[in-house]
């Protein structure tokens, strides 16, 4: 017997980042692997919070359900973190507690948009963003990310609304780019939101790697943005608790009542346990949280500087946060290809632009936040080693 | 500016738990409130299970993400968990593990089933079946549980079914209703789902309450399960770990290549630390787990015998793992006015009927397993006490 799946899922592809891990070479080599693929934190939580999950493992309570939304503690210690670091009006109310920050993408855009409507997505785009949107057969439009910084721009999203925009969607530290939008290309798509009666979905999983110490945006303290504003968070990053699943999503009380119903189904909670480490986080983890920023601040300059090589013919087109976009030199050759000869030949693993959009096959994405700063000249020196793929074209 | 929400969730009733508690009367009581409300286990984990997630919490490798599908040690001690307990052929790459079962039905349906598609639904039904299934825009068959027993029958499923029925949903033991359907029923729902080129998914969640101690049914030792059988399970009820969110899904490789894509987007893994807890529990808590199963057939027992009150007017139509239905004295009164005033008058916590499908109005669903065997003649003693109320009617 065939059985028949649901169309709107067969067709969408396979999670890519398992798929990349089958490029590398098996067996033993010489020298270890430089894994660029996934954005995972390189180090493990602070030993205090590692200490405190302990400790909440033997109280009652954490086996039990929270509340749909959340620990009412970390809904009102996440807001006030909000609140510091925006400037704004953001209250426990306002803020969903969700199982990382891809169920708050899942949830906020099923509360806004169904089969029928459509949604503008900043492209390059966060895979799962793209593969959500298809299974709900929302229609995904395009809003390009042009060179040079790669930051997309109200004008080309207007050319993209009608009255069936049911939101705009971006992505600031970017995934997979790097690029961090300025806040005040922030606050025009925030404006042509609220003048086209549709609603500017943010997500922010990268902020605490910014390198600037200025807000972000200042969206949380206008009046609207109850209205008219969805900020995306995880606290995944920031923690190096990947594995705990626990972000946020903040937005007013129309979309919020949505999302609860959602929640409830894809979720009922986030883990209890999880929640409370969160908490743990933003009340104790300041100094900790800066000293691992700094790091991979550091990360970043190492990279930056690696790709100075003058022998290099691959080109840093943009980074920031987690990640650096780069051209590779071999023009017409799949981006999938590239990176399957990179990780096959050259034990260098990163993800194709391809999977991040149509017109990306000349990108690599590096998560250059795993690998320490010492590493930086090792990858330019892999990427070099590669060049040699281009005499044999 | 009034913000447009996705119609097929805004017309989807928000969920029932929370609105349950606001119907308790406020403020001091002299006695404390009987709550059978939310399927919740009234006792914490195993210490010995709170010791492992101790450890656990101290482990590099549990802040970082599982596989989507999940750790394979559990993968594999939950294949021969099933394996031991149904006679059957699973092996760990049909397992799929979920951030709770309710994750497991929402990634099992939508990988089946679409707009235009339908699905054939038991009712009185578990509300979040309903509630995501009207969110994806499924059409949604009842397939009535008849008086007496209020198993379903093939025969009327069979009337329910055309070309675009991908799945037939059922519950076993079943919430609301408690009750626990033969293994010859199941075979029967299998056969006809084979027949019809449609798909049985079984959510499971108290299987392990039975009192029967022979298999549940003997579908998995069939040649055909992987192509027409979905299983869902949760790990939440028998190891007490509710707030740890983790539960499971058994399918063939069609459906879990689809269900992988979903997961990947509503929660990427689930949390690494209650994998591990899972498979603890697995491994090490059968004997901890068989004294909680007897206690909770005891308080079956307590309330059985309670309800031999003579002057108690209140049937008990079906009694089996964790829930009770019960058809309440006042007809033509609208089961939520039954409730609310058993919370509000009688400190006694239930959900009526009508949120678990059309046509419940006459019933109450006792989540009986909260509570202990000592206060079930209390439940008996308000619930006569609530009779009063026909009185004023």
């Amino acid at each position: 017997m065939n059985l028949r799946t649901n169309p709107a899922i067969s067709a969408v592809e396979a999670p890519p980042i398992a798929e990349a891990m089958t490029w590398l070479r098996p067996g033993p080599r010489n020298r270890p692997v430089i894994n660029l693929c996934q954005a995972v934190p390189s180090y493990p939580p602070a030993e205090a919070l590692q200490e405190a999950i302990g400790r909440f493992a033997h109280e009652d309570k954490v086996s039990l359900y929270t509340d749909i939304l959340g620990l009412p503690e970390l809904r009102e210690s996440l807001a006030a973190h909000m609140n510091t670091a925006y400037g704004g009006k953001v209250a426990a109310d306002d803020v969903a507690i969700t199982a990382g920050c891809n169920q708050a993408f899942a949830a906020a855009v099923m509360a806004l948009a169904g089969p029928g409507d459509n949604v503008v997505l900043s492209a390059p785009y966060y895979f799962n963003h793209q593969m959500w949107l298809d299974m709900l057969r929302v229609e995904v439009r395009h809003l390009p990310c042009r060179l040079p910084g790669l930051v997309p721009s109200p004008e080309d999203a207007l050319k993209l609304i009608d009255a069936r925009t049911r939101a705009i969607v971006l992505c600031s530290p970017n995934n997979p780019t790097g690029a961090i939008y300025p806040p005040a290309t922030l606050a025009a798509f925030h404006d042509l939101a609220c003048s086209q009666g549709t609603v500017l979905v943010l997500d922010e999983t990268y902020k605490d790697f910014r390198t600037d110490i200025a807000p972000p945006h200042d969206l949380f303290a206008t009046d609207a943005w109850r209205d008219s504003f969805v900020q995306l968070y995880s606290f995944s990053k920031v923690f190096g608790m990947t594995g705990y699943r626990v972000g946020s999503l903040i937005a007013g009380p129309a979309v919020l009542k949505e999302v609860e119903k959602i929640l409830d189904c894809v979720a009922i909670c986030a883990p209890h346990i999880s929640q409370a480490a969160a908490h743990f986080g933003l009340q104790n983890l300041d100094a900790w949280k800066a000293e691992k920023i700094a790091m991979i601040h550091g990360r970043a300059d190492a990279l930056r500087s690696a790709f100075l090589r003058p022998d290099l013919a691959y080109r840093l087109e943009s980074i920031g946060a987690f990640f650096a976009y780069v051209r590779h030199p071999f023009s017409g050759t799949p981006a999938k290809t590239v990176a399957q000869h990179l990780a096959g030949e050259h034990d260098l693993l990163c993800l194709p632009g391809s999977m991040f959009g149509p017109g990306q096959e000349d990108y690599l994405r590096l998560a250059f936040a795993n690998v320490d700063a010492t590493v930086m000249p090792q990858v330019a020196e892999r990427l070099v080693d590669s060049q040699a793929m281009l005499n044999r074209q």
